[in-house]
């Protein structure tokens, strides 16, 4: 009955329904598809849930379904079993498919070796358009998913390629080597998936051929499975800048706590010493409490500036925007914008503050170090994320941590210590 | 000379050199390029650096080097002219292409009419695939950038779709009919961008028939646009989600100081509402210093756990992951986590506070703000960005004000209350 509900379904609506329920309505609903929980669905599912399900299926169960997969969409589901379910898995499956696997697993994880399947079309550069076409109908055991066909010299190394439309508009009787584009984008394999994202944004690639360091063709990347690394990258920048680290809404209660509670301790490890500062400053405060009253907004201020300094640097490092040349012309954009904010922003505070308390020593001490918190907001925000990258540290795990602290700590001193200099209280 | 220096270079590789360098520098290597500088390498650039290239050339300029582009390409560059010099760009460009480019500008902004492109190959149903080859090895005139051919009915509106991969592999007697895929995703030309990139995605799409709301094919969209969409939306929700609006580092000063201040500035009223919730307390304080140095510490960590919920919430919104069916699972889920951290964090910073304070009653009024708080934070950061998207509001844009205002101001609140409450200073 369910299994007749599903057949109109598009894998990926199928791996949908599976991510909308919970864990014990996944498995019912798994043992009620049978075999319309095929390898594509898994493919299509979030990580996750895919797990989850795994979890409760043997080991040959898990090799069929890899094993009716192309190399790229296996090796994403055996990747993120345990070692020793992985090795079980390996075992049930065909010799060649798991010398593929075993192959790819020997990659770096989110490299290009992982992300690359094996099928692929490669011809000779002897050939002819013609000869393309007639292997290519004579053969029905190769891929049909393909977008381009890669030239190879005899090393088999990549020596052109040649778009499909390309293909169907030439004459049959046309040399390949005439043909093919001899410009071609190669991918490394060990290059991270993040930089292999950015080359296909970057040239429009719908394929790449990917090479091993002796140059040899060794498989294939396509575009649809960028399109997914991007957006999960992209999503990891956006969760990790907010300190939930590779949060998803179908990660497991337990990790989702400890990784969140990592970072909220390492908080308020910076929450304490900010207040450490505040301490300092205890007599001012306890002889003027319009100071403790109005702290929090110094603080406050700098740290959504710093943020907003943050977030532009991580996304231009995260894109290749922000390089070694422009370096120096960021850095200063950045902090001619924190000055220009700093001084509207202190302007307003000392005028608010003003018709608050007709204090004009302690309107004066707030404007004061509004502008001093946005400049090291500013700097903070930039100087950062850019340390960080240069340490090859990913700027969108920590610098909120850093720049957070920074804009804390010195927003307190700042204006507790403006105040106290200027002798405030009295 | 320059012009030279360039050549091998790809278009892409010639935007980025723009991009790196400044205003004045840019204008002068464009004086340099010359006929170098051709529509690719501008249909390549950074949005901003485009704009400030694009006012130093005439309209007659601009529409010549349009001309030369794909549709998607050429409206990319003029949807961002001001309107009187987008009259005179379309005045001067011939009469066809004006056409395309007025017709994909009548409908709205970042919809799939003004993503797709015009150029793209449809054949009848009642050909062979025989026919289809021979049509486009005899008209040179057509596209040579296309990935699937589309099949439509003497009505013009699509009825299935050939992959170049099919048609390569299929014998050239079979009628289309029988080889063409009769399943595909329709983008109807007023969707938004946003859904189109979640449909490739989805369905692992390489280009996609655009209909009109008669269901007529009026163009087509292809993934090597659809990625640049997903990074600018993903980077979008970065930087909206910091309060930097679409930061870029490549955008105008004033306009950046402009976005930026605007954020600030209502960040400065939730500061102040929260210190007006510490105003309430100031004989509690002035009684008992210890409170203003403990209270930013219950405020920040609310904030931090507020912002873990908000972007995972915002995320799976994004991506259309977090939907009816799973908002309640959802939001169960995240008020768990905010009660296993609210504990953790309450009993850390309670035996902290002991510690250095040894006042039982303080370092339990700590605790209990902090469990209190967490709760909040982890209220506000699903509920706010679920009721965002139910108004129809991108909650990527204003989420983060109102979650750091519910804990800023609950964070001082329960502190201070339960402080006063208990007769702390006593
Ligand atoms: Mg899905
Ligand atoms: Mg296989
Ligand atoms: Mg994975
Ligand atoms: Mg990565
Ligand atoms: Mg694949
Ligand atoms: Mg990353
Ligand atoms: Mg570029
Ligand atoms: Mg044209
Ligand atoms: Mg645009
Ligand atoms: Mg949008
Ligand atoms: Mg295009
Ligand atoms: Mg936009
Ligand atoms: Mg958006």
């Amino acid at each position: 009955h369910v299994q007749e509900l599903v057949e109109p379904l598009h894998p990926a609506n199928i791996a949908d329904l599976f991510e909308l329920l919970d864990s014990d309505r996944r498995r019912r609903l798994a043992a009620a598809l049978g075999p319309r929980l095929d390898g594509d669905v898994l493919a299509e599912m979030n990580d996750w849930v895919r797990d989850d399900l795994i979890d409760a299926l043997a080991p040959h169960e898990v090799a069929d379904l890899a094993t009716q997969l192309d190399t790229d969409d296996a090796v994403a589901i055996i990747e993120d079993l345990e070692a020793e379910e992985q090795r079980a898995v390996l075992r049930a499956m065909p010799a060649d498919d798991r010398a593929a696997i075993e192959a790819a697993l020997s990659y770096p994880e989110e490299s290009a070796g992982r992300l690359m399947q094996r099928e692929l079309i490669a011809v000779p550069e002897h050939w002819t358009v013609g000869q393309i076409i007639d292997y290519l109908r004579e053969n029905p055991e190769l891929t049909t998913d393909f977008w381009e066909v890669f030239v190879v010299d005899p090393g088999h190394r990549p020596v052109g390629a040649l778009k499909l439309s390309w293909i169907l508009r030439t004459p049959r009787w046309v040399p390949v080597a005439d043909a093919m584009q001899r410009e071609q984008t190669l991918i490394p394999v060990d290059m991270d998936q993040e930089e292999v994202a950015l080359r296909f944004q970057k040239y429009a690639l719908i394929s790449a051929a990917v090479v091993d360091s002796s140059g040899r063709l060794v498989g294939m990347i396509t575009v649809d499975d960028v399109v997914h690394i991007i957006q999960e990258e992209a999503g990891e920048d956006i969760t990790r800048l907010s300190g939930a680290g590779d949060g998803d809404i179908n990660r497991p209660f337990l990790e989702t706590v400890k990784t969140r509670q990592t970072w909220l301790i390492v908080n308020l490890g910076t929450a304490l010493l900010a207040s450490g500062v505040v301490s300092l400053f205890q007599d001012t405060i306890s002889r003027l409490v319009a100071l403790a009253v109005l702290m929090p907004i110094v603080a406050s201020m700098g740290g959504n500036a710093g943020t907003q300094t943050m977030a532009v640097a991580v996304r231009a490092l995260a894109t290749n925007q922000l390089t070694q040349s422009n370096t120096i012309r960021t850095i200063t954009r950045e902090l001619r914008i924190a000055i220009a904010n700093g001084f509207t922003l202190g302007v307003l505070i000392g005028l608010g503050v003003y018709i608050i308390y007709r204090e004009p020593e302690l309107s004066g001490v707030i404007a004061a170090a509004m502008v001093i918190n946005n400049l090291i907001a500013g700097l903070s925000g930039i100087l950062v994320p850019l340390t960080l990258d240069r340490l090859k540290v990913d700027p969108a795990v920590s610098s909120a941590v850093f720049v957070t602290m920074m804009t804390d700590i010195m927003g307190f001193f700042s204006f507790l210590g403006l105040a106290t200099l200027v002798g405030l209280p009295g």
